[in-house]
């Protein structure tokens, strides 16, 4: 190989991040004259660069603001960036759900209103519905994390007490054209989920959404009673006539993400062998089986023979009982770099395709054959540090993490396991 | 397809067990003249087998004894068929382990020993070293187990505290001619792992096992210590003139089983994507990478186009947290139903090669899409048996566990996940 295997590593990450960002993924979807006025809101990690990149597109006016996660704004001429908390709301990502429904309500069927939606737009964009305050919506939201609810029962709660959520924005908009263009960190891509679907019908029901609190005990107060059972708390149902003028076009999903890294590694002569892009399950043990499944490469050329890399995407969960610092690309690291023991030949790289793992500064963390040595030369123990949820620092002593700042887009993580013959 | 999807997965199983059967796997390693007298000693889950198929092909002489785990034992002409506790020792191995050494001692140099090993054998033969207690064996041993001591170093202690194991065995046998035959059911098929060892050379000493002890704080008597600190405790080290006449050859693998199942499903017209031998983890986190790989191929064919079959082995864990009945494989497939959902096309099957998941009676767990809504038409909330671990319930109820019977044999799991094109 004429490259370092590190180097090509990070080229395949760098060509997953590449085929994620909105640069020559929005054109397709806007009509082709852009001499018109238009309208433009949105939310998301990658909403600063979706903003840039429909400026450098459309023609005509554009007015509106796109709210991102703090550090992942972006320097706009015409569309104003705000930032705001992530993942847990505060009051800027309020004052700006209201700023957007006042934008897009009492537009005419001529208007058009382009919406820029992204992983992350669910949190950043909590409007509470007419009569609720934004504590109640955020007690309600802790108390579904610790309940043990699936995402889909949490969604559905969400959705019904929110004034955007579950197609009310579109519903705000009509009769305007609404545009909807959204890039997808979910597995499935499923735009009733991407921030959790404003501009898309809902077809769950607010008397699930009570039945789903009564099921985990979450207190609810009267106010909050009083609005689910209201018929105005639903919301917008499939069918709806303020959805016909609605469209929704996914412009980058993390499918794209892995199938780039695929497509660079062929140019680099190396066979790709891809495992999936929702790939999902506790860090350490979805590492276990990647590792097993480099080890039977070496050991009788299955799946595949090497030269060959093993990519897989999706997001990971990190079920934490120690007291370190470390992010599910880190951790996923850590535990590979436990079960591999400095295999020769086998080099990875797990990193957050939004460029932070986690609350960290790092995407993520590398590792290659000899630093399994150098981690014991330091007296650096691998198991310790897993036990403590500790990978940050591990990989930090190591100068091993993977560092890139935000990229502005987010498709979730990205995985490659690069086996080299013996 | 002209053959159900349910029969084919169980046509795969039952071809990955008869590979990993003594059946047609022993002669070639045993001498050609087989008129002589030999010694037979063993232990292990296919003790029975293994002896029953010497007996088929030895034409002189045999004398001796072989421990299987209860339930697992077959009638011999001429070697003793013995049952003992597993995976607990008791009594039974111990007066089963002193009765072997006592057959090896005194040999000449022309004397044939023919020993049987295979997965179990470590607690089956359990004989403690001179001047050691089974009782202190049986304390040091559940100290460790619940230590979080790591599975190499658990068996440096137990070798150290043996009368047989970590060479020893042949030790005694010497300089009679030992032929040991093998079946693996670990990773990497070492001989010093099964059956921890007793007919090859260990390179640790008893200098770490004392200090595995001391670092996870396990009491251990005066006797224990007295032992330890002695140089006879010291295991039978590589380079050992007494292990000069000592053969050991693997007669059947967890992978010869993968590749049995593999070579079955192309006979079949499915592609195998076989992703290892050795694929452990927590069992509910490693169904869910195999679902999403499911998922994957269905999505967009990759890594392979449908139909094909995931095939993979190795022996997952399952953390126990609720108080239902299950084993490793039955918990593997509730979690993987629980991700598939009845996904159309998918069909898969994960069990024990030795017949029995665990300790209950069945082998393992089948799943097929119409399984799913079976399963809520009768109620049975599968989240709510998979925290419960109670997965062998859930799946007797369907009428879905896979049932053989001790097997007399053991290579690990087996588990296929056939996917059908849509």
């Amino acid at each position: 190989m004429d490259i370092h295997p590190k180097e090509l590593l990070q080229q395949l990450f760098d060509s997953a991040v590449a085929a994620a960002l909105p640069k020559g993924n929005l054109a397709e979807y806007l009509p082709k004259d852009t001499r018109q006025k238009a309208v433009v809101i949105g939310a998301g990690k990658a909403a600063a660069s979706m903003a840039a990149e429909l400026e450098a597109i459309w023609e005509g006016e554009l007015t509106g603001l796109v709210v991102t996660r703090y550090e992942h704004g972006a320097h706009c001429e015409r569309i104003e960036v705000i930032e705001a908390a992530h993942p847990v709301p505060d009051d800027a990502g309020e004052r700006v759900g209201r700023r957007m429904l006042e934008l897009v309500t009492g537009l005419g069927e001529d208007d058009v209103v382009i919406c820029l939606l992204s992983g992350g737009g669910s949190s950043l964009l909590s409007l509470p519905a007419p009569g609720l305050a934004l504590s109640d919506k955020q007690a309600i939201n802790k108390a579904l994390l610790r309940s043990g609810a699936a995402i889909d029962e949490m969604n559905c709660v969400r959705k019904h007490l929110s004034a955007i959520k579950g197609g009310r924005l579109a519903a705000a908009t009509y009769p305007a054209r609404l545009i909807a263009l959204g890039i997808s960190d979910v597995p499935g891509d499923e735009p009733t989920v991407i921030a959790s679907g404003p501009t898309v019908a809902d077809p769950t029901t607010s008397a699930q959404a009570l039945s789903i609190l009564e099921h985990y005990h979450i207190e609810v107060s009267p106010q909050v009673r009083t609005w689910l059972e209201s018929p105005e708390s639903e919301t917008v149902k499939p069918g709806d006539e303020r959805l016909s003028k609605s469209e929704f076009h996914m412009v980058a999903t993390p499918q794209d993400a892995i199938d780039a890294g695929a497509a660079k590694a062929r140019e680099l002569n190396i066979t790709p062998l891809v495992l999936g892009d929702g790939i999902e399950g506790e860090a350490r043990e979805v590492a276990k089986v990647h590792a097993a499944i480099a080890k039977q490469i070496l050991k009788c050329g299955q799946p595949i023979p090497a030269p060959c890399v093993i990519i897989s995407g999706g997001e990971t969960t990190v079920t934490i009982k120690g007291e370190g610092r470390g992010g599910r690309n880190s951790e996923f690291m850590l535990s590979l770099f436990n079960e591999l023991k400095g295999q020769a030949g086998v080099y990875a790289l797990a990193a957050d395709t939004d460029g932070i793992d986690g609350i960290e500064d790092n995407a993520g963390a590398i590792i290659w054959p000899e630093l399994y040595d150098e981690a014991k030369k330091r007296g650096l123990d691998a198991e310790k540090y897993l036990a403590n949820n500790d990978s940050y620092n591990f990989f930090s002593q190591l100068n091993a993490l993977v560092e890139t700042g935000p990229t502005r887009t987010n498709v979730n993580d990205f995985r490659a396991i690069l086996v080299l013959p013996k």
